[in-house]
């Protein structure tokens, strides 16, 4: 199956990819100064939930928009803060401008600027980024990298191995409803070593070869359409538990390879 | 109260800092080019339970103990991987070259090199150091600060807020034995938000002000002098569940202030 893009003109790609950096750059420049800031001003947006949303997430979202408003006004954009736009050119950009916000409140530098282009089959290319430590994980359009404070690395998911050996994350213990709890369990109980925390650090943790599985459910799809893409150009798979395409958001499996994957999904279904 | 060490002739006090720096840098060295690398060879040294014990870790500890010899021959060491060695000055080094090897080996970057100096009361100097990131929290002997990738910040802990709206880290949602978990669960439903999956990177979070409280059980010695030594020079209290002294290990709370702590301790005692 050849790469999602692929077979687009060098120019248009080559513009993909330098829009989704400067996007990145953008959202980095508006969030890191907000970063560890003891005056970070928290509003909630849930009714009971807490789901803060800070001055930087909104403030990166209007940075990255006025980006695309400059350099690709025909495209559609969806991103977590400011909702749905719909474009000309057939190429929707889906941001989330702060993936993890009760990490990033908390300080945990594990956080990250999503950033994905998409088309009606899904992303095409995507970035996670980290501004704080400076890691940018790119994936989609031929390229599948890490580049950080120790330099540039290729992106490549690991080789098969026993689900009693794979490393498992997701991010927070319950998972989702009862159910899903329970399904994650039954995979977690098989599983060497269950971690939690990362938020979207867990997929860029698939696509560097460290990570065999991450599970979550209840995701938008601002928070899968950046993994998807970097995941599947470092030879991963995600899809939802029941193997089907996942950009619409919902319960994600993001595994490292095609027998994890199986092995995982016919666990969760019980 | 007065801080520990701080009677100290300043070429005794600048030879500890010194030193303690030497420790982190060489554990840097060591363990840094293991991270990540995907050739890591990882034996289990616990029956059963998954306790990964690489070479980085066995390395750093060595190249520690050569510093030590070196320089400080007549101090004492306890450490994780290569056990105790009585010294001669009253002062132990308290080493840890991985916590959080768990973290380690799944990719993400919360571990962190520990090392402390301790007399009898319990530690003087303490780094918590991350080497990927680069950041390094050093606490006692009149420093407590961040030394990182965005420069140097002094470390501060929270003021006292209530418990609903406190921040709350823990490793493992077991965190322990049933009955430790139950009293976990207690305090964890009267908090904001409770996170997890950080190892000693929670401990520096309360440090640098963006965490109230850290509940772990089951740790040892080397899991909590180096965190010690940072929080209470930042103003913060770290003890047992009962908040007697915690540095022979055990059930640790780290708290961000006095009220905070108090409000835990009375919740973890049911």
């Amino acid at each position: 199956m050849p790469q999602p893009g692929t077979g687009m003109p060098p120019e248009d790609r080559d513009s993909l990819i330098a829009t989704a950096h400067a996007l990145a750059d953008a959202a980095r420049a508006a969030t890191l100064p907000h970063f560890r800031d003891s005056a970070l001003s928290v509003d909630s947006k849930g009714q009971g939930d807490f789901d803060p949303v800070t001055e930087a997430d909104r403030g990166a979202e209007a940075a990255m928009r006025a980006v695309l408003a400059e350099r690709r006004p025909e495209d559609g954009i969806l991103g977590e803060e400011l909702g749905q736009c719909d474009g000309q050119s057939g190429l929707t950009w889906v941001l989330d401008p702060i993936d993890g916000t009760r990490g990033f409140l908390a300080g945990t530098p594990t956080w990250g600027v999503l950033v994905a282009v998409s088309d009606a089959n899904g992303p095409v290319y995507g970035i996670i980024d980290q501004p704080y430590i400076g890691e940018r994980f790119c994936g989609g359009l031929g390229e599948a990298h890490l580049d950080g404070p120790h330099g540039r690395r290729a992106l490549r998911s690991r080789a098969a191995r026993p689900l009693d050996e794979a490393i498992l994350f997701t991010t927070f213990p319950e998972v989702g409803t009862a159910d899903e709890e329970r399904a994650f369990r039954r995979l977690s109980g098989k599983a060497r070593l269950t971690r939690y925390g990362m938020d979207c650090y867990a997929y860029a943790l698939v696509a560097l070869g460290q990570v065999d599985l991450v599970v979550e459910a209840g995701l938008h799809p601002y928070d899968i359409h950046a993994p998807i893409a970097v995941i599947e150009a470092a030879g991963g798979l995600v899809t939802d538990w029941q193997g089907r395409p996942v950009h619409g958001g919902g319960q994600v499996i993001a595994a490292a390879n095609a027998q994890v994957h199986a092995a995982a999904l016919a666990l969760l279904a019980g």
